[in-house]
């Protein structure tokens, strides 16, 4: 696969969906001579474009899809552009997520205003984070005006993404009052608004339920600096009627307004860089180490010599890094 | 201050407790050209001298310090060399912790065949973990049959304790049995023996039950390829009355000599080595950026353009790089 930087850049500056998605593989790949590429890609956007990402979680069964869908369609009706990204460290054990998430989202996927990705295929948590906030970065440069980042709640994936939202939004079905404590505590306590889902028909009356049961334990968590009068809230909606979506904006927007209006916002998005930044140093000091092989072979005989109790961790650290000393 | 690393690495050797007291002062200290020599040290030390290290947690109040004087002085009296190190990364706050603990354990450390060492003043654990590990290989070096490793059981140094022992020990006081709640799971979990101290007087048949209690809870946690047949364990002791303390380090010898029969002894420090060596190489490479005044001043620049939203953390990561590639 070849990639014009130069045209990608100027494709995604110009809101093209298919350089966009061709950007969005680059940052992906895994390899050296393309992360180099991606790199240079990323460094010449235009940084003035911002979006407001929205952090999304929701375990499978809680009709994730059909919300995304749905409020989605309500978003890009109201002619905004809506980005919609995936951190899911586990697709690529479950495979063809890519089909999965297009016919999952059937209208949302061939509305020109919509741009819909699956979660980059990597086992790692670590570098399905890193590649999905550069694809952040290339939706937001191409003028997207909501970038939707949704995970399914595996694992430490709902902090990663709570890192690289400026709202993170918290959806469920609805449920017996002693499955409360089925919410991780940590993941209540960085939901700025719990949704309830499925209020409707049968299940609207057990909705209302859970939802004042959340709205009670969401009263109990500390306050935090980030958190308007009123905030964090729970309300319920309905994917399926299309109820309530409307109002979940109303106090998405109202939230967001108000971070921006006290910088609450600005200082988030600078805190959450400083974050990146420093696992992104990490991970490319560690890929100096392995993509010369040479290096690559000392590291490994140094690992080796070191579980062999030959030499001590901190004297083998020190000798690995030894061929970068006369920089 | 000055070292000689010839004359340390003799001392060391010899089995000179002022030698190693100065070797940990070494390798304990924050300073480059210190850090430079402290490696020198440690690579040139004895491989072949090794220890049996023993992980041992216990909060404030359990009688940790009675217990590790008592126990120590037993293993003293049966010829064997005992040196106690710390892992407290709180002990920099409270300030004075070197005079504690050698008043805390008035015996041993008048004892020579021991030596007492408290944790280092750092207050962040990854700091203190790593210097504690040079000092274990400093003891082991210096001829030290037993390296007991003491941590107050705040926040992760459990874990971080666990990382660098043989054997796991966990030192409780009698409590009530809605108390076992108390213990965090995962504490429990990295337990080979549980002692229950205090079981002198009116506190006997607490302890007692106490005891019953936490051998039931073992029962319940999946077994690891690390358990011998009847282990993980619960017993009595009281370091008041010095009763049970040699059956604790009986049961403690059957395990590791079971452990060493089995090859999962070497296959643990293995591991452990491992996971070291790439906390030791991520230090040494953060440390290399901040090293030179020149590159420390580039990466606070480029953290603070990140922080800015002029760059994203990925470009920022690499310029920071940049310097060391020509090698």
């Amino acid at each position: 696969m070849r990639f014009d930087i130069q045209q990608l850049t100027t494709g995604i500056h110009d809101g093209d969906r298919r350089s966009l998605a061709r950007a969005i593989t680059l940052v992906e790949s895994a390899r050296d001579d393309h992360r180099d590429m991606a790199l240079t890609l990323l460094a010449g956007l235009d940084i003035d474009r911002q979006g407001l990402r929205i952090g999304l979680s929701g375990t499978p069964g809680v009709g994730k899809s059909t919300f995304i869908e749905t409020f989605g369609l309500m978003l890009t009706g109201r002619n905004l552009r809506v980005a919609v990204l995936a951190v899911d460290p586990s697709s690529a054990r479950s495979g063809g997520s890519i089909l999965g998430d297009k016919t999952r989202m059937e209208f949302l996927s061939r509305d020109p205003k919509a741009f819909i990705r699956p979660s980059p295929s990597q086992t790692q948590l670590g570098g399905v984070a890193q590649r999905t906030r550069d694809a952040v970065r290339l939706c937001e440069a191409a003028g997207f005006d909501i970038v939707l980042i949704e995970t399914v709640g595996v694992g430490q994936s709902e902090t990663v993404v709570a890192q690289m939202a400026d709202l993170f939004v918290l959806l469920l079905a609805p449920a017996g009052g002693d499955e409360l404590q089925g919410v991780k505590r940590g993941i209540m306590e960085m939901a700025d608004i719990v949704l309830v889902n499925k209020a409707d028909g049968d299940l609207k009356p057990q909705a209302q339920r859970t939802c004042a049961d959340y709205a009670g334990a969401l009263r109990l968590l500390r306050r935090r600096a980030q958190d308007k009068d009123g905030f964090p809230l729970a309300m319920t909606v309905s994917a399926l009627d299309s109820t309530g979506l409307e109002q979940a904006w109303d106090r998405m927007t109202e939230l967001a307004e108000w971070r921006r209006a006290t910088g609450i916002f600005a200082q988030t998005r600078a805190e959450q860089a400083r974050h990146w930044f420093k696992e992104d140093l990490r991970s490319e000091m560690m890929s100096l180490l392995t993509r010369d092989p040479a290096l690559q072979r000392r590291l490994i005989g140094l690992e080796e010599a070191v579980a062999r109790g030959e030499m001590t961790p901190a004297v083998a650290a020190r000798a690995a890094l030894a061929p970068l000393k006369g920089a």
